[in-house]
Formats: C-alpha cells, structure tokens, sequence
C-alpha cells in the first residue's frame, strides 16, 4: 500500500483520549496533570504502551519529555504535542496532538508502510507552565533555550529546579537524549470560536501570533466627585476609557489581522465619590505578522496620548512584554492545505493567536501547525469539546502532511 | 452703636483658628481629631473659653455637641459648625464656623450691641464620619434624627455605642440638653475649587446637593484575548468605558447644574489576557435640583442600556444610595447675598456640593450656610487653605446675616 493512502482509524484515538482523560483527573472538574507528578508518569507509561504497539521506542529525555523514536538513522520526522494541563483543564489540549502522532505511526504499521525518514512521536512534559511558570519549558528546553544553568536555576512554586524535579520524578522509562529533529508537526485544537463558528474542518497556521504588552498611565487630579465643577475636573478614567474604545476600534480596522485587548484597568483612588487621579490601563495586541503588530501598538501609543491631550491628563506609555511573530513553515502549511482538500475537507490559513511547542521548535527545524475545531471557542475548561469526526479528521489530515513531507524532502 | 455696624475682629479669628488647629495634630501631618477623643474634650475646653468670654455659656449635650447659649427666653438663632476632622485633615473644614460663630457673640459683646433672639453658638461633636461611619452624626442626634434607640445601637470600630462614648468621655464641662432653634447659619470653606477660581469672596447655598449613586454591572462573555476574533467578542469594558464617557456628557450638558464621576471601575476575570466577562461602573450624581438629578439618573440608566446594546452584552442597573436634594432657606441666602455686597464683597449662590451639619438642621428650622473659597478647591487635606482677608470676609457676612435674621423675624 502506498503510505499516501494510509487511513488512520478514528475510533482508536478517540478511545486512546478518553483513556488518557482518566489520569489525572480533578475532582473538582476537568483534568489538573501537571509535569513531574505521579499523574504525568502514569500517562507516559500508557502513551509508552501505545508507542511501543506503533512500532516506536519510548523514553524519556533530560526535561522530562517523552519520545517514541521509530527505526532509521538520521534526523527524525517529529510530531507531537504536551501531556500536561492546565488547572482543570480540558481533555484535548495537548493530548489530541501526542495521540495523534502515536495513531500516525500505528496506522502506517497498521497499513504495512513506512516513511522514508525515521519517525517520532514526541509528548513534552511542561508546555502550560504551571509548575514553573514558564511556558513551553520542556520543548524550551529541547532546543537548547534552556541552557543547563538554567535547568539547574529556575524553581518551581517550592522551590525546586527543574533538575532537581525531572530527577526525583519517579517515571519507570528509560533515559534517552531528545531525537535530532528534521521537521516538527503539531496537531491541536483550535482554542479559539473561528472553525466552529463558521463550519470549518481544520486549519493550517500561518504563523504563532506575536504579542506585545503596553501600560498605558493616565495622570489627572484626584478630587472631590461633588465639589469639583465637571468643566474644572482632570478625571485620569476618561482618558483610560477613550483608550479602551481605540483599542477596540484599531484592531476591528485590521479586518483579522490583529487582536486587541484590554483585559485589566485599574483608577486611583478607586472611590465612589472621587474623581480619578489616575488610571492604568494593560493594552495586548497579538498579530501573526511582524509589521501589523507593530503598526498596532504605535497606534495605541498615538491614541494615548490623543485622549491625554483631549482631557488635560498627562500619560505614560510603557511597553513591558513584546514577542515577535513566529513564522511556521509554508511549505508544510501549503501540504496540510492540500491534503485536506484531497479529504474532501474544508481547511483554510489563519495565525495560531495563542502559544505552542511548535513555536518554540519553528526557528530551529521546518514546523507546522494543525487545528481542529473547539466547540464555542472553549478551552482550559472542562466544557472543552471536539468531535469525534472533527478529531479523526484532524489526525487524517496530520497523517497525510507527515507522509506527503516525507516524500517531497530527500532523507538525511 | 446699631447692630448693623458690629465689625467682626479678623485677626481674632485667625489667631484662634491656630491656636484651635494645635490640638489634635497628626505626627503624619493635618488634623486627626475625632470625636469622644482627648482632644476633642481639650478642643471643647478651649472653645469653652471663648465662649464665656463672649458672654455664651458652654454646655454639652447627650451627644456631645458643644452649645454657648446667650441670655433671652425663647429659641435661639444659632450659628457653628464641627470640630471634628477627617484623618490628616486640614485646620479650616469645621473649625472656620466654630470659631466665626463664638467671634459673632464676641463682636456684639465688644460692640455693646445685641440680638432681640438669645444667641446660640455650635461646635457639633461629628460631622465626618470617622467613629460611626456616619455622617453628620452629632447633628442627627441634636434634631432626634437618631432616636435613643439607635444612639444606644450604633457602634464605633471597636464595638462601643454613641452612649457609651459620650457618657465615658472625658470632657469636663457642664451637661444640659441642646437648646431649641429658631434658625441655623453654619460658615465653612466651600472644598471645591469655583469661587477661588473665579476670583469670588463668597457664596450662599442655594441647596445641599442630593446624591444619588448606582451600580451599572455589564455582562458579556469572557474568552481568550489571543484566540477569540475581534467581532465575536462580548467584551463587557467596551459598553462600561461608553458608559463613562456618557456620564461625563451628560453632566457636561447640564451646564453646572449636575455632576457626575465615576470614580470605582472592576473588571473580571481582570487579567492581561483574557477578554472582560464582567465590568462594574460605579456612577455617582449629584445636583441641588431633585429635578435636575431624577433626570440625570434616568439618562445615565438609559446610556448604560444603549452601551449593552450596542455591544450585545447585558447589562444591569442597581441604584444603592439616594439622598434627596435639601433646599436651604432663600430668605437667609438672600439677606447673605445683600449683605456681602453691601461690603463690596463678591458672592454668587450655589448648591453645596458636599453634605454638611446644615443639611440636617434645615427641615427642622430656617438654615443656611455661606462659603468662602478653598485655595485650588483642596479640602481633607493639610494643604487646606482659606486666606486671613477671605475668612474675615466670610465672618463678617456670617455676622451680618445673623443680624440681619434677627432683625427681620419677630422674637419668639
């Protein structure tokens, strides 16, 4: 059988999630499996199972991240995704990737084929960054990002290094350095209402958004709320609030290609009946491209300062957090785009808005992203929800890009 | 001499101001003087003095006010004010028309003039709040506002009632039930910033404004600052920043006869990322016309209703707190308002835009209440200031208009 027909069997990953659901599991809700716990060795130790079905070799890397690595020699076509969550999370954020790559390779042996390149299956320990506080830790980790010194410095919330976790973590597998990487691919949901919303099958990332973190600091005058003459006040909560509409309507004008929020306003002093003297406003804007975002937020820096201007308030303009865009690659989007119209699925581009271990393996080695569905958008919540259809779609269409990159790129 | 011709001695009143302003100093800076306290008993003395000198004799009533009651058989015209401050307050708010009303009594005395009326002079024991988290206390309770049933239920921070303050309070002076009132002038700083901005010597309340403050609480949807496309998003600050923006227009559009802040603004869940599920706008409005401010109220309600809708949120309105407008007697500010020009004084009418002992006082007998201005509006604060010029400006028509009072209404 040529391995670009291979089908991957639906049922089987759906069971597989709904077994991996059961470890872990919060008895207030949904699941809380967090690296280095009893919880996460337990799921290594079945995903281990599954990958040695599939004909792959588990164990377990420095960081803590599993690998089922297949026969062959050279760098290793990767797919994958996290085994963690967050508190209370749901059961297909992270884990519909790692059952899906071990499903990839099962269904290869299943159909008698192979690739080209060797393969791997890769379940990282720490993407939510619950424990340390760090996202994407252990793929960080993988490439290098986290040089030994800082394996050995950063502290979990009692004060562990991540060393000191990884080793007293007590996961029977055995001990194996991360495979050497020739191209990664991840299969998730989307975490986001567009697929669902407008009937969508999948989507392949153009990119994993930037973000850039901006307070904005109005300073008026605090004064009485009934003695002061509305003509004479300097209310710092009526510059913030014009910021709050500008933001709102900059990012409607980009028509998709940027996000803008303002999730938290703080105003001093905060009482019934005084005027604010000031107010702090946190302005997000996210893009997948480099010039938008920067475009955005010098947008906002203007209306700032317009809305100081127009309400005699001072304001400072402080940018504390900015990520860049990270560019996934587009040769193995445009395979991904293509096999899933082969499927007779409906696929389209669109930046990834939140964060992933794909992002931090993308400047290192070719790396694409795929997303199904979520149910209303949801997720880090125990109503996260994708079809079995939607699922078994997603994994086909993971299946047909690895097999179709396989043979486009000549093996190491 | 006529009575009409009593002159008030400025330097007199400044010089007891300061000595007044020596006892409950705060080491943090201001005046921290509270009721039922040491120095509000060795404040009493000192008036205490002032008021003998002036031919009033002090006594202390059930709830410790302070009255200097001159000679003469039926009610008393009185005038006074508060001792008590606000914490770190300045040495003006209260104080100005204690010691204004004893300097009346002293003028007259010096003068050999009299009114036809006993005179009385007030130095109420709270006004700010501060011990019982109420208001005009002390005020309430002379008018029988706070019958012995709640004078013997209320309770201070540490849990003791207004009886067992009064009766365990140290203030050596003689005891008897307040006198009864013909009519009420109280002297006070204005506290917000309009006749030193407009360069005025005066003004003379037309009303004190009623209050009335809501709770407007947009719903909307919270979701994921990165994933959720700008025109899906239900972000409940977008209808609560119009809302601030249209409390301000709105007030705006009144033409001084209103005001309007929101001064307290919560978001949740209230982080960088995520779109605001929640937002609650505190809007409070006052005005001296009950017109005026049902009005206001009913276009700020209509206003947080167009912003829900406007965003397809929901939004709900709870007003909590409504104080009704208290028209002061136009008979006084008139016969305030001749005087001051008389003097070649500025003065204007004007709502009190902040509550005062006078508020309580009005629906029991004729009351007023004349302001001079507050350097740059500053109150409740030890950077209070009224010039020595202003306040024997102000005293004077204080003097003026009790006179004039006594000579335009028959002895009881």
């Amino acid at each position: 059988m040529a391995s670009s027909d291979v089908r991957i069997n639906g049922d089987r990953v759906s069971r597989r999630l709904q077994e991996l659901s059961t470890i872990g599991r919060d008895p207030r809700g949904g699941m809380s499996r967090f690296s280095f716990t009893p919880a996460h060795a337990q799921a290594c130790l079945l995903v281990a199972g599954w990958l040695r079905e599939a004909g792959l070799d588990p164990a377990i890397d420095g960081a803590g991240n599993l690998a089922g690595l297949g026969p062959g020699r050279g760098a290793a076509l990767c797919a994958g995704s996290h085994l963690d969550t967050v508190p209370m999370g749901g059961i297909y954020d992270g884990a519909l990737g790692v059952v899906g790559a071990v499903e990839c390779a099962q269904a290869l042996r299943d159909a008698g084929a192979s690739l080209r390149r060797p393969y791997a299956a890769l379940a990282f320990a720490d993407e939510e960054g619950h424990s340390f506080g760090i996202g994407c830790l252990t793929s960080r980790a993988l490439v290098g990002e986290l040089p030994d010194e800082q394996m050995r410095t950063i502290r979990d919330r009692e004060g562990r290094t991540l060393a000191e976790r990884a080793a007293a973590w007590d996961c029977p597998l055995p001990h194996r350095d991360p495979p050497r990487l020739a191209a990664y691919l991840e299969l998730h949901i989307e975490q986001g209402p567009r697929l669902h919303a407008e009937g969508l099958d999948a989507a392949a990332a153009t990119a994993i958004a930037g973000i850039s973190r901006t307070t904005a600091t109005f300073i008026g005058q605090a004064n009485h709320g009934g003695t002061t003459p509305m003509a004479m006040r300097r209310d710092a909560l009526w510059g913030a609030a014009t910021l709050v509409l500008d933001v709102r309507r900059l990012a409607l004008a980009s028509a998709g290609a940027t996000v803008a929020t303002v999730g938290k306003i703080d105003v001093e002093p905060g009482a019934t009946n005084v005027v604010p003297g000031a107010a702090r406003v946190r302005v997000e804007v996210r893009s997948g491209e480099d010039a938008r975002l920067a475009r955005l937020r010098a947008d906002v820096e203007a209306a700032a300062h317009a809305a100081a201007r127009a309400f005699g308030l001072s304001v400072t303009v402080d940018p504390w957090d900015s990520l860049p865009p990270q560019p996934l690659d587009d040769g193995i989007r445009t395979l991904a785009l293509a096999h899933a119209a082969r499927r007779g699925l409906h696929a389209i581009s669109m930046p990834s808005w939140a964060g992933h271990d794909a992002k931090i393996l993308a400047p290192h080695v070719p790396a694409g992203l795929i997303f199904v569905p979520s149910r209303d958008g949801i997720s880090h919540s125990p109503a996260e929800f994708t079809s079995p259809a939607q699922i078994a779609a997603g994994v086909q269409v993971l299946m047909d890009t690895l097999v179709a990159i396989d043979a486009a790129s000549p093996a190491a």
